[in-house]
């Protein structure tokens, strides 16, 4: 395994754009794939055998959610990043932040903008979420009232500043789209923690992309081999109930496997039975097909 | 030391307003005075003499920085309360928070409305902060102007969710001053340095508004020993520098006190004295000042 | 779903041995299943249609991994537990806690002794753990031996009393084994984490001792809805992955399951395919043969 | 303000000794006083003029408990402790560790001894403390009894992983004097803090004297600026009381001060009056005359 600062020192300070006008950098950062395995090994003193090479044994704790050596190395970032989005973001507390204060200095002069194909639709079978778009041509007349309002707000907070307002007050009316800026730094546990929930496909779009970027372009390259683990152990991973496991095993009792769908009713766990709807079992069912265990539709 | 069910009782969700349209109340608690008490005397085990009484032991615990025993107590918050006041809020990481979700539903329909009267003007001297107010005529305007941006602000907001965009889209626009509602739940002693820092004079009034009603309202009643110490030891404390003590020994020395101006500066620290201006040294007056060392200008 | 206070109440301060000497007990608690409810109704606005009843929306949120609501619960313990148990104990760092103090108070004049039939032989396979017993015979000679030493560390931290050595220092040489005791807070959330981690196979059997109980007696009663969806969804859960789910898909396209041994070997992972020897391979194996995937050895 | 690179690596892996047996070294660092600087400035947007120099916004920062900037500072140690003061070390949550497990390995062969000369005695006054030592021919008697009593630990652990005792149980009787190794990774704002505890007098001596030595050794060279404030707003700081405050007024505005005792007596706070012994006041008595306030015994 092998030292990231060159990598790092490429890294730096490099802005990776996320939206029409947010970024994330690498500002600094503390160990290599080393650090974990370091920390790791304090557990076999001296004179016992190496009991396995450092990326297997990365891949191992990784694996068993042995978390604490992955605390051991750290990462500082710069971010610009609209209040919305930031919003979601602040809510993961094991981190540290500064922020850009408007109370210090005038707000960001700018919003996030949505393009006329960007407008989503909202999800029909998933209350929080969204799924297609509006038609380019509606889209248009809303990403043109957008501009309108933003520019309105722009100039509502500047007449308030030019009167003299204090700049804590002048900004209480911001749209939420308005960026900030930030330094956020948090350990590498902490940080695949986040991307494993922000890069999930029930994540919002916006934080999303800006998961995506962290963890494409800065962690991979810095941390390839614990990446390269958190993709197949963890956000690659596929957790079985206790009640479809059961379902499982009397599938595969029964000789059933890959099942028709009747079979898999047939075989359903007991409390799902009387239920004409019931999610679960319908999480049940997408995630046997996903395995082949159960015949696509 | 009395139990606080009986009062406690009388609190719970007994809606506080706070700013125009905001709120707090307390939803449950675990816990009095008592609990920090009996966590505190695990220490003195048994067959030790009892040291001191209670209202002894929490005043000397809160005096000495002996923290541990008010996480001992937990108190849970509903609260209504503006996202720019909010997004303060937040960052105290060691509390635990269930947000209305405007992914989920249509947001709050209330903004925090400024008076005529209340528009604050940029402070001089502190960076931060704000001074006077700008004079109710022109207020009226301001506010006026607020008014009519709410409006277009919620019209836009019902439009977009009526043309079926993704409420997590179509809210990004709301104004920083719109209402969002939280369970908020904490531990006595992180509660005390929330207030602490959030009572202070140079906390934004929105924030110590919030801070104030919690305080004074449902910390009070139901801590009655422990807030009183904390105004005492904590909240009323003064923080004498390593060079501020010195400055003090000096005058005491030469029999200077109550010090004239002239006597201060004669006896300041080196540091300061090469300084025209200086921050610490404008400090230290005004503390002496406080205390009565130094004479009053 | 009901009120926990009538079974709460029957639980307060009620000893629940484990160990030799050692015991857990409930102290107090805030909410119950209802408190997770209503901080995951919070999401759901006025006017919402209440999308599901209270027990299939618990379930659904501990199978979600939406951890928040269950923060709002809380629980506080008061424990006696032996140092080398504490040891571990303590390195769940979201919980607060107040420990007996030794620098305040002599020692607890009690070590967790081991019964002559509970020596337990290094594990051969797994190198942090234990398999099988020492015969009682020689077992009986260990015990004899730690009965004396036990004693003789107890004389020796008494004669340092006696010779008015403080305390602080005088306990340096107490056994490891020593009981201590402390009061121990935890939001529901974290305590199931706790749980998961400790009353795995792989936990030390002293802590799962004390997790064991906390979960059966204490935890079960009082908050049995998320109790039971735990077992469900977290403790009885089974992660598959992204490489055995590979291995799996290609099992079922190949409907060759339940597969023999040869069949799984044929269509492991590549990456396990020259390796004589490969832990991965055999933890999959292992969870195949769990769900029947695979035919018993 | 200056790199800190090179001299971080002079310090890197650089073992300070403390105890007997135990040291403390650097193992990585990230950030420097200017990483205090940068995040502190984020709030000061584009075009704002410069409103002083790194230094003076540090001690700025540091007086005014800005502690946001100071978590933007990492730093992470390899140190071995006696389990004794580990115990007290591991208190401070807000740190990562990766402990040299004795499940997986022998148990360290060493154990913190005492000097002859070194065997403190109970303190009269602070039940928590020492003060004195007992003569060192007492001493003497303690420290061989010590070193038998090491001894025949060792050996009862020794003869135990003989029998083929798992190590995770044959460790049950090691003396909490035994050595310990860990990683352990904590931001500078939480490092300052857990100095200022562990640097205080009545902290015990064991654990100060590796506080001391992170403190000087290592903190003071890397992060000069920032620990130079510390020790004149923190460390060194003095707080008075609300009512310590009042009785300082009352004593200048009679122009008493420097006061002779009766003075204070005369002017003490009204709850104390009526009090023979009274913590409090004697708290107090003590603070004024250190700063000059009350005249010396």
């Amino acid at each position: 395994m092998s030292d990231n600062s060159a990598i790092g020192e490429t890294l730096r300070w490099k802005k990776f754009p996320v939206l029409n006008d947010g970024f994330v950098c690498l500002v600094d950062w503390m160990g290599s794939d080393d650090a974990v395995v370091q920390a790791a090994r304090v557990s076999y003193g001296a004179g016992t055998k190496r009991v396995s090479d450092d990326r297997t044994l990365i891949r191992y704790l990784l694996r068993h959610h042995h978390t604490t050596p992955f605390e051991m190395a750290e990462l500082k970032f710069y971010v610009r990043v609209p209040m919305d989005t930031w919003r979601q973001w602040v809510r993961h507390r094991t981190a540290s932040i500064n922020e850009y204060s408007t109370r210090y200095s005038h707000a960001i002069d700018s919003a996030c903008e949505t393009e006329p194909g960007a407008w989503r639709l909202q999800a029909k079978s998933n209350r929080q979420g969204s799924e297609g778009f509006l038609s380019a041509e509606e889209g248009e007349i809303l990403s043109r009232e957008e501009a309108a309002f933003h520019k309105s707000a722009r100039d509502l907070y500047t007449r308030r500043i030019d009167m003299g307002i204090a700049r804590e007050q002048a900004r209480k009316d911001l749209p939420l789209a308005t960026y900030t800026e930030a330094y956020w730094k948090i350990d590498l546990h902490n940080l695949l923690h986040f991307l494993a929930l922000r890069m999930e496909s029930n994540a919002q779009i916006e934080i999303r992309s800006y998961a995506a970027a962290i963890a494409e372009e800065i962690v991979r390259p810095l941390f390839p081999v614990t990446y390269e683990a958190f993709l197949d152990y963890r956000f690659g991973a596929l957790t079985l109930t206790r009640l479809e496991q059961d379902v499982i095993s009397r599938l595969a009792g029964a000789r059933k496997i890959p099942a028709a769908l009747d079979d898999f009713l047939a075989m359903q766990d007991e409390a799902w039975r009387p239920l004409e709807r019931c999610r679960e079992r319908d999480e049940a069912l997408e995630k046997f097909r996903r395995l082949g265990l159960v015949r696509p539709e």
